[in-house]
């Protein structure tokens, strides 16, 4: 089972993947594609990582998403990517545009084999006003744009407001 | 039937809008309310155009939507709106508070009467922060008050995310 | 019944609060968090106060709002308390974090006991681009996370987009 759990920020969509995840009773593998470039990111990975079960394996993925998910898939296991936004960002500030849409091409290819349960993260960014600045707008369309590709190979998709999820694609969980 | 689809940057409102009215199987009038001021929006209009039948007509109208519907709605016939954001967006850019108010009050008479498939497209930007500047302040005011208006006199209402529609009145098409 | 009521701009939140108040046919009391500091912010209460009947109590409580709820509360009454975020606002501005978090906790605390109808507005700001700026994050990720713990101890949470209510947690109304 595939599923995309889209969410604003503070919605509760990381808790919720992490809830499903606990749930599988699936051995779990985090991928996590934050970076620690200052102290308020920092401040934030050490908040999620304090909220995990001690015997999820971690690994740190920025830019090579694709290559994780099929090293680690297994029919038996749990995938966890927090978060497709962030990934997106790495990407776009390595500003590589054949980098770019060579890994996400990758992405959507590997997704559409890979074994086991996914469970994907992405921030809903394009409900607000799109702030001026090229990278910003670059963003709102790529983010979009890979949300509904990634949507469309998904089983299920949710959308969390306060916490509770909205079903978008199958059953609620 | 009346249709309003709501979503928004990037989450498929437009390609929705489009294959409802594919799907209706009547001759499609497309209603565009842009207008190429930059090379961004040109970009963006040409990839729309690209997209959609060749045998639907195209009216440009970043103003007087509401004559223009009028003018080309016909009981067999299905229009595309798209959208009513850049159109409001044109009218509030015009400056001139009197025009916005005659365009926007004979939008909604003339939609009340309408006969035929109405699709009408509207980006919802009003759940993020908004940033500052009047004008924004303005146009979030106006968007949202607009599309409760025209969501009034819709028989459906749909909004958008990651490509997936939500239904907030009306059936899921 | 505890009802939780989040939106974006111009949303209908107020709207749908005010009549389910009415609908409810308890004497209500509205509880406005909104200080008049600018003649926008003048203009925007105004407005919704000619909207109001005139029976209703209307108390103006920017900071103190669990004592206010306590001391108001009635099992046969109704409480609109229009809006929880303006109210967070009120208590970030006042820059002081020990009482943020001693008043954010009395609400909690005071909710999960209160009698009679109450029900909660909130803007939903999350799903946007997050602007720049300390304050601004400082808000967002206490927002999110308000809305979320109040969600919780709610019967009842509600998502307006164009005026219309999503239902995230119990029944439509």
């Amino acid at each position: 089972m595939k599923t995309l759990i889209l969410g604003g920020v503070r919605s509760g969509k990381s808790r919720l993947a992490e809830r499903l995840a606990r749930e599988s009773g699936r051995p779990v593998t985090y991928i996590a594609t934050a970076t620690a470039g200052d102290a308020e990111m920092s401040e934030r990975i050490a908040a999620h990582r304090a909220r995990r079960p001690v015997d999820w394996a971690v690994i740190e993925t920025p830019l090579a998403l694709a290559a994780t998910l099929h090293a680690h898939a297994r029919a038996d296991g749990c995938l966890i990517v927090d978060c497709l936004t962030l990934w997106l960002t790495n990407l776009l500030l390595a500003n590589d545009e054949q980098a770019l849409a060579r890994e996400r091409q990758a992405l959507l290819d590997t997704l559409a084999v890979l074994p086991g349960d996914i469970l994907l993260v992405g921030n809903e960014t394009g409900m607000g006003i799109v702030p001026l600045g090229e990278l910003t707008r670059r963003y709102c369309d790529a983010a979009g744009w890979l949300h509904q590709d990634i949507a469309a190979c998904c089983d299920r998709v949710l959308l969390t407001v306060a916490g509770l999820p909205l079903a978008l694609k199958g059953e609620l969980p």
